[in-house]
């Protein structure tokens, strides 16, 4: 199993310490490491709201060599990910692709985040083992550092569960496609563009990716006019 | 071409209203809209850091309704997602998936977030085409207004024009819709189903994001359907 543990370096504002930990509580992570901190108050804990306990639990080094004892893998964040091979200190992995390569990981990830300002320094920057960096526009890719937490860990908890809602299953979504071309049918739509109506029903259905409810309500839809259609021949 | 209109509706502290346009700043996305909010200061330029001209030239309303006006796809955030699927007022998208649903989409996408404490109000997630919702842990799932926005940005931005099909304009959808109530009327679908399974209809059409094409053939499968029950209903 992974275990998380983020590590804020020198962070200078303690809103966004406690922003990080609101964060973390959002996505589940749990250890908060801070390396020479700003003093942490009253503002840091409003911002964590729910995470302040994360606060409350965070452990304080004055080095990152401290903070990163026991880890198994170091990641480093940073906002000016070059792809230049030259600098090769700063060739980075977007955070999706991060989120993957670490899922199946066991041991402790550390991942860093750097000065609001600075960033991780370059010495900081080889102490990792992969650096993460999240696209955004040049002309301002330099994110708050907590919306860079938030993300990072938005990418590791999107790897675990998937979508809990349950999909209408192929078999089901058949029988809808055969209740359209009923309908299609007995209201006489023009047999030459029937096939073509169909798949473009198939593809629409198909996107939009119905729920075992909306299976079921577009299909007392489809059956409900079919039969008044029919209904109404016989009289 | 996707036009990214970012509402902010009834927001209650300022600070929020400025960490969202650093964030638009850093994703490239330009026009912010504010429905009743709080008053904009010091601590929202503050915030905004690169993005303080976004909070400049953002319009104010008073109305979500008025805020809404020319947007093509009104797409809503919440943090309660309810994986029930007879509450279909809350079956939301994941943020990759809604970014790859309207990655391809021609016009202007309203993306709505509510209030820091109550979020959207049901009659404003009534408004929505589709629900966008963070996977978050269950124990903590209400995200900062500002994390939220930059979690969908950030997929939005990751996400490029795959193919260019025209989409279906708001007007052209909001006349599919009628044509939908239409059928259900003429095929006497019991009437207290009717609003539920009209919502259900404008979701799914929302998530599909269908093009003028798949549009027009739609449109003539229920009008066809609906002329012919009432012609026969005339015999």
């Amino acid at each position: 199993m992974l275990r998380l543990r983020v590590v804020l370096v020198n962070p200078k504002n303690e809103g966004n310490v406690g922003a990080v930990a609101r964060a973390m509580k959002n996505f589940g992570a749990d250890e908060l490491v801070l390396v020479d901190p700003c003093p942490i108050g009253d503002d840091a804990v409003r911002r964590a709201m729910h995470g302040a306990d994360l606060l409350e639990r965070a452990k304080t080094f004055r080095s990152l060599e401290a903070a990163l004892k026991g880890s198994d893998l170091v990641a480093g964040t940073t906002g000016i990910a070059t792809r230049s091979e030259k600098k090769f200190l700063r060739i980075a992995l977007p955070p999706d692709a991060f989120a993957e390569r670490v899922a199946a990981m066991d041991g402790t990830l550390a991942l860093l985040f750097g000065r609001e300002d600075y960033g991780l320094f370059d010495d900081e920057l080889r102490r990792c083992d992969l650096l993460v960096s999240i696209p955004a526009s040049p002309r301002y890719p330099i994110l708050n550092v907590s919306h860079a937490a938030a993300i990072c860990l938005y990418e590791l908890y999107a790897r675990k569960p998937a979508n809990r809602t349950r999909k209408a299953a192929g078999r089901e979504k058949e029988i809808l496609f055969a209740a359209f071309g009923d309908l299609l049918r007995t209201s006489e739509y023009p047999s030459h563009k029937r096939g073509r109506t169909m798949i473009m029903f198939r593809r629409m259905v198909g996107r939009a990716v119905p729920s075992k409810w909306e299976f079921h309500a577009l299909m007392g839809v489809l059956t409900r006019a079919t039969k008044a259609l029919v209904r109404n021949e016989r009289k």
